[in-house]
């Protein structure tokens, strides 16, 4: 096990009718600013439950900020912020919704100059506002980790931040709240949590049997939950074991003393920036094809979760990890996601354009920080 | 699931060498009291690395916490922290010495009369004194929550309790402090575990299956490793992973959502309070009853243990459930805890004590809070 400190200092609520708990959660005296998406709150209820629970509280909104939050967007709404004197941020809505909300915290306190410096060349997060959230898309694990990725439109980039000051203060996790999303975002949530466990667990081992279990317990329950959720969609037990697997995702803790990699999300963002390719989508387009390529590098694992989440085995390791690599595409496609390279817009250029931002990156990608351009096209074009 | 609301602020510091970050952990103008036990820190070197870190720092010790920490000790404590106007208490050794210090931290600031009432009577614990930790016996998880467990000398009591004041701010836990500690105090460590586990797992289903995995996790990864603790006792690695096994058992992440047991601490706590018997080894004995006696109550856990654990199938289901038990026992065997309840002084007239005891509690002991001195002389008969 590697050395390691970490603390997650965010309150999880979970549970039906939660959402009333926002007046305790938040202090009296706050001027809130409650950010959501497209409306989607407005149709499901869910922005009814948090007028009725912050009557008596100071709250403005905005209402806009998109898939994959721009940092435009956000720009926009760190005006209000500073205007308004606004101190507590809550995000009502999915992972986007919450990750351009910590970019707005973060940005509205950044005294550096351009805050897009905080994501491209990793200037530090010193003060934030204060945030809360309302999840209603289990997916990012958003809710529970200190992350944010933003877009920027002017330069089709999509790059990552993280801060301890980015940290909730409260996520309230009521899985009634998730039963009016679409089939699409449902799969794309079961894809997103897979890979981001796949992230901290498929890499060279460091000897760390209880963070791998865990990893496995979310692997097995994401396998399943899925095809119940598919069945009987409105069944709150099944919901509510798949918002505490995408919370578990990405909370951190799976990967304290273990080695990460986050190639296939690096591939990913660069997709989604590139073609518009929903997050969800691109991760279980790519995953598949970096397994197989770094089938040496990530043997003894592979072969683990083959035996572990599968029950394959055998004496010929390649066909095992075929195989495994067979069963989790075929995860996939149960869970929802089924078009390809093609349908996705993935052509030649676009991958040759990742392949040149590959080069840029120091450190490179990979587990191993050793994953060039010319890898990245191999792994393209072992995608179906 | 059931319904929670839960955060664990405690930051982890994990591995080689991380007792030096104390210099960082605790501010320069804290008044640090060092608590400790018997004295053993002085004997592997932890005692030095603490002060070489606390160099520049202002401390006072106090050593003598002992095993089952006793309220009157802690007083005596209390009295000191008082005088000196102590503002950060560290606790330097196991999960007796952080329970004293943590009880030591409420008591030191409490206002409502006898602190005894905050074990006794429940009363709230509305302040304490900020606690550190270095933790070097795995085993109760009390570097990562707010409970703890005093003992009265004077009224034979050993009581437990909680209180978000009670977390401490940062445990560092460095498996390397662990490998001069005696082979009773490892068994005793891993039983500890195995049972806190048990107790918010073995109980009835509310459809908690991450959970379930993750419980399942820590036991799989006790039973794996403590044949190698046991084999080779200076393998770094393996102390790492017994290490933090004993953190997750009862760090609470496990239990959220769950139904949670008990009783075999209840029983354990009185027959420690009793014959002053090893927690570790009390839990040894009392567990398997537990789990024979209430076989019907806790029939799906124990099939779903029997199953994932130890790999037992089949149609009968009081043979799958014996084997399992028979399982259980052997390992607790293998960790090295073989005596007796006639060895441990659990006379009969014990049992009789401990029975009128579960007669008083009100809510009864056990998951559906309805066990009665008569089912205590029942589970109290079944241990070998």
């Amino acid at each position: 096990m590697l050395n390691f400190s970490y603390v997650n200092p965010v309150k999880v609520v979970f549970g039906k009718g939660q959402i009333s708990r926002l007046r305790e959660l938040i202090p009296m005296n706050a001027k809130i600013l409650i950010t959501y998406g497209g409306g989607s709150i407005k149709k499901n209820g869910v922005y009814t439950q948090v007028k009725d629970a912050l009557a008596g509280h100071h709250w403005l909104e905005f209402g806009g900020i998109e898939p994959n939050p721009k940092y435009e967007t956000c720009m926009q709404v760190v005006e209000m912020v500073k205007r308004e004197k606004i101190d507590f941020l809550l995000s009502v809505g999915g992972g986007s919704v919450l990750d351009g909300t910590k970019f707005i915290a973060a940005a509205a306190k950044y005294e550096g100059g351009e805050p897009w410096d905080i994501l491209e060349k990793g200037a530090e997060v010193k003060d934030a506002v204060k945030i809360g959230c309302v999840m209603t898309l289990p997916a990012t694990g958003s809710e529970s980790n200190s992350l944010a990725v933003i877009s920027r439109n002017s330069t089709q980039q999509k790059l990552a931040y993280y801060s301890e000051k980015s940290f909730p203060q409260f996520c309230i996790l009521d899985p009634e709240t998730t039963m009016s999303l679409s089939e699409r975002q449902v799969a794309n949530g079961i894809v997103d949590t897979f890979v981001h466990v796949s992230e901290q667990y498929m890499t060279y081992p460091v000897n760390t049997p209880l963070q791998d279990r865990m990893a496995e317990g979310i692997y097995l329950t994401l396998i399943e939950e899925t095809p119940k959720v598919k069945a009987d969609p409105m069944n709150y037990e099944v919901r509510a074991n798949l918002m505490w697997c995408a919370t578990w995702g990405l909370n951190g803790w799976i990967a304290q003393g273990c080695v990460q990699d986050w190639l296939t999300h690096m591939i990913g963002h660069e997709i989604t920036a590139l073609t518009g390719t929903d997050h969800g989508r691109t991760l279980a387009l790519v995953l598949p094809a970096v397994w197989s390529y770094l089938r040496e590098s990530k043997k003894e694992k592979l072969l683990q979760y083959a035996q572990r989440i599968w029950g394959i085995t055998g004496n010929d390791s390649n066909q095992v990890i075929d195989e495994a690599i067979s069963r989790t595409k075929a995860f996939f496609r149960q869970a929802g996601i089924t078009a390809t390279k093609a349908e996705y817009g993935v052509t030649d250029e676009v991958c040759r354009k990742i392949a040149e931002i590959a080069e840029t990156r120091n450190p490179r990608w990979g587990e191993r920080q050793n994953i060039t351009g010319k890898d990245v096209l191999a792994i393209l074009d072992l995608c179906d």
